[in-house]
């Protein structure tokens, strides 16, 4: 069975999620990619083989061919655009944060839920495969009850300025992967204590933003975690993850692009870590598509729902909070 | 500039070129999969989108809309379907080794030259990551001028018996890769001292095969180095190679399916590296496809030519006499 | 010049320090050996080859030809045999931490600088290889300003309820180190925030102490540091930190008794890291007592002072704080 | 009970077992130092509180309180010293190699069999944590029936000139190490080919000597080995062994100073290996003469009897042989 997509945005990721769409998810077909920028709609449907653009998102609605949507626009267009494709019947992709405030978040997910559409939320960490296999060892039991986690995860370089300022800030537009990563491995948090600061450009704080920050959470099952984030780790690209129980630890490590170790008169050295998300989870965006369009085939729910969407919110207003304060917040304080 | 390609042979490999050509090179275009079985053809062309199929691989030599072949059929067919292609004016890609005899090869090779068209032999191997990062070692003179060299080369498990007794035995179908890879790596070798035996199944050498051999190898340049190979190392593929010089070391690693370290009661442990050749080397595979595509549309040399074919054939009879008569055997001696 | 010096307290550490002091550290000379269980006292002098040996440590300080003084003794008595020691004009050794009371512990240091003698505390971790070369890297501008730290520390098992009972709790008793590692790479910590609960024995609990705890940090220079322990890792001792900075990030691993990977049908693997602190720090101790006794042959000043020893306790007692009142703690709030 | 020992030849290997033997090793007492050059075994009894220092080795041999004799002296004296020795009741332990010939090494083996006293060869290499290990898992089945196994043993930079000429040869000086370790871990060698060149200096040319070597070894069990030799890794000493088998692989690697990465925008890198034996081995050679020591208290057999001095020194002479014949040459053809 083959699932008809249209995309909206084709901008970075709306590229990132064409090409694997066109190219690496059986069962995909994308007919039409939208964008307020026609050359940018155009030039993606000429790169990618997609046989209609348009700089009408609503026209993809419109359009009786098409199966699902796959939201990949500014995140303030998020919300608006799942009402639209949830009315006009349409499963649903949408990139992540749903968005920076819970009221629309949760407007758009009683959309998603009167019109008894999918819609799954792009984190694509999920489907990375060293996040899978520290949640089998986490399921499977190769490490006990877990007792603590930590997160690190440090970008190799700072966005543009202009994308801080709409971003959300860095809890709401970079460790909202974290929080999710928190979930997916070890439930429900209940309570987050947080640092932040900026420690790597100025202009970033001018911004009204942070870059570097370390946060404390507390789970509804006990156990106790750490995220720490940095916006500019010059080696590349860094995200690991530990988990720690009455059994055992696990523990991702980078990925390289080679396995080669060089040793002369100074060091015993490796080349850089894969630079930042394209090159590292490159194959979780894939394998997000794939699960997203074979549960679209099958009739199964989507593995990253509504609520996956908006609990991360949850926890960065709570962080956000915390940070203010300088006091732990508990997540019930935030909640609506 | 599109390339149309016909592949012959819709086995394993010609398979996974399919998918590879049809998913992930750009400016591929599949116009044809012939084999002799009709079944083969036929759901690799279903499987793979392509449009028509054959039982006839002569019918794609003269398909006026084809540009190239990939021949990925039996070896022992290589040598009369690259005359064929070569004659028909088309480019070619074949699949190692070309053949198991040098006379054979030299027909092959100088009907490529006569017609003026382009070989390209499938040591996708040259396209790993880790490969190429060893080349640029050596080139960009990290590691000093080379002293000595080394391969580990262990397949997960020996093919079927079926398989081996038309293989050209253990040299000419699994050591073929690294007698490449010396040469690609360090130039030419002059000198092959062998020890071969059987040590995983006793089949093996019912079939008049070895399964386990370590070689030495003296380059034209002076280098030594060894090899060696095994059929089933039971922790999954085994592909490590190391060069070492008067500036250091240069060493590659074995590719995991994750990097995940597991630590409990018992051991630190990792999960077992990539399982074998579609696993650990596909990337090299659409590596190689475009390299190749992308020399046709620009008319360059394609990177592994003819006598890249040849010369490893060589090699794998030098070693064979060598074990035979227990000395160390001058490739002069086995050219014909 | 020879340091003559009588050790107090022959338990595992005395015992340990002994050990040490007899074949490892030129310039040293133990005379006697006291510990108010005459057995202990004489087995220690037997098995070390000491002189003398006496259940009475006030012998030990009024023996005219000891220089210096080793204290091994239970914490409670610490303080005490510091003065003593220090009214004797004894140089003075003394195992962390001083005392749990830090109006006990500015006696003590006030004794010992009437006195005009010296006093080191045996935070032996600043002399293992990887905490040194860790400060190296920070020192030589390696990875630049510091932003972030992390330790993880993790024991393999628990300690008798005993000891737990008049440990002090586990931050003043484990975490105590972790607080001096912190002050030894980075400087003075302002603030403390701490998680901690019973994870892994809930006899710990009724002793009413935790065996699991993360703490935030905040430093004089903006650093944000966590640190983790827990009583019970299963796979052995856990001892690692990372600095990260403006330049880069330094990180310890683990030390293993071999350097044995094991690659099977199951895994690939290597044996667990040294079990505890006996064999991990081994070659701390050996140098932290060398460097003792170099420092009195040569009247440099010791390496790890008075306020060495107090400073961490103040942290301990704003960590159990923290914890108690779930809210960030100044250290000036717990200060007398 | 205590062992009483005389050390005959106070250079670097003499000293180093006399700081070991004074330090480290329960049971043993270190009575004289004899040293032809009167500086060397006067500095050495002062640094290491060896109470009597002579000129003349002979004086150990007539010394009724000495139970054994070290013997570190230059290969040429040490088949004399054995006999010596024998003669005179004392058990033996004698540096590596015994001799550069089989004659004069069967003379000495015969002397110490009819005196019916002990000798242990210095194959320190035995006693390292990396070396047993892997004995225990072949031993233990770990990796089932061993099929290969290879050794990379590369010291970090060439001895002088002088020491090359009275060296007796890579083979006799460096690789007889790895001959020891085959055997060790493996069993008996019965053919060998050689490559060997002059690649690092060509003043060890000038001397006779090659300072790169390649050798194949064929085992009586039909394993194949490989030693790789070189004079100069610029990285630091390399020492590295794995055997491959039915059920695995196991494989030792290098160890550091310290446990440390450093991640910057150019690399991440570890500090080089530890330098050379010294550093390496030190806890070897601890180890061994702990075993010496304690074989000679309980009357045990020491662990590295006479015939594993000798067959090291058949395997380098048939190497050798190997190496200007150009072909394999069999153990039996060098055996007197």
């Amino acid at each position: 069975m083959t699932i008809n997509l249209g995309i909206i945005g084709a901008g970075r990721i709306g590229r990132l999620h064409a090409n694997t769409l066109t190219t690496r998810v059986p069962g995909a077909r994308v007919l039409a990619v939208a964008d307020v920028f026609e050359a940018a709609a155009k030039s993606a449907a000429a790169d990618f083989g997609i046989p209609d653009f348009s700089t009408d998102p609503s026209e993809l609605m419109r359009s009786g061919d098409i199966d699902a949507i796959v939201i990949c626009s500014s995140t303030d267009t998020h919300c608006r655009f799942i009402i639209e494709a949830a009315r006009a019947g349409k499963q649903i992709f949408c990139e992540k944060p749903i968005a920076f405030d819970l009221v629309e978040i949760d407007d758009a997910l009683a959309a998603v839920d009167s019109a008894g559409v999918q819609l799954q939320i792009g984190f694509n960490r999920r489907f990375d495969a060293n996040h899978a296999r520290l949640k089998r060892a986490i399921e499977g039991g190769e490490i006990g009850d877990a007792h603590t986690m930590m997160i690190i995860s440090r970008d190799p370089a700072p966005p543009p300025i202009d994308y801080i300022k709409v971003s959300g800030g860095l809890m709401m537009d970079m460790m909202i992967h974290d929080f999710d990563m928190c979930r997916f491995l070890l439930g429900e948090v209940v309570e987050i204590f947080a640092f932040g600061d900026v420690k790597v450009d100025s202009a970033i704080g001018e911004a009204g933003d942070i870059d570097t920050a370390k946060v404390m959470l507390r789970f509804e099952n006990g156990v106790f975690g750490t995220i720490e984030n940095s916006r500019q780790a010059v080696y590349g690209y860094d995200q690991r993850v530990e988990v720690f129980g009455s059994k055992g630890a696990a523990s991702t490590g980078n990925w390289h692009a080679n396995a080669v170790t060089i040793s002369d008169a100074a060091s015993v050295r490796r080349d850089l870590p894969l630079h930042f998300f394209v090159e590292r989870y490159l194959e979780s965006y894939v394998a997000e598509m794939r699960a997203f369009v074979e549960a679209l085939s099958t009739g199964e729910t989507v593995p990253v729902v509504g609520n996956d969407g908006r609990a991360p919110v949850l926890m960065a207003l709570a962080g956000m909070r915390s940070m203010r304060e300088n006091r732990p917040v508990g997540l019930d304080e935030v909640a609506p």
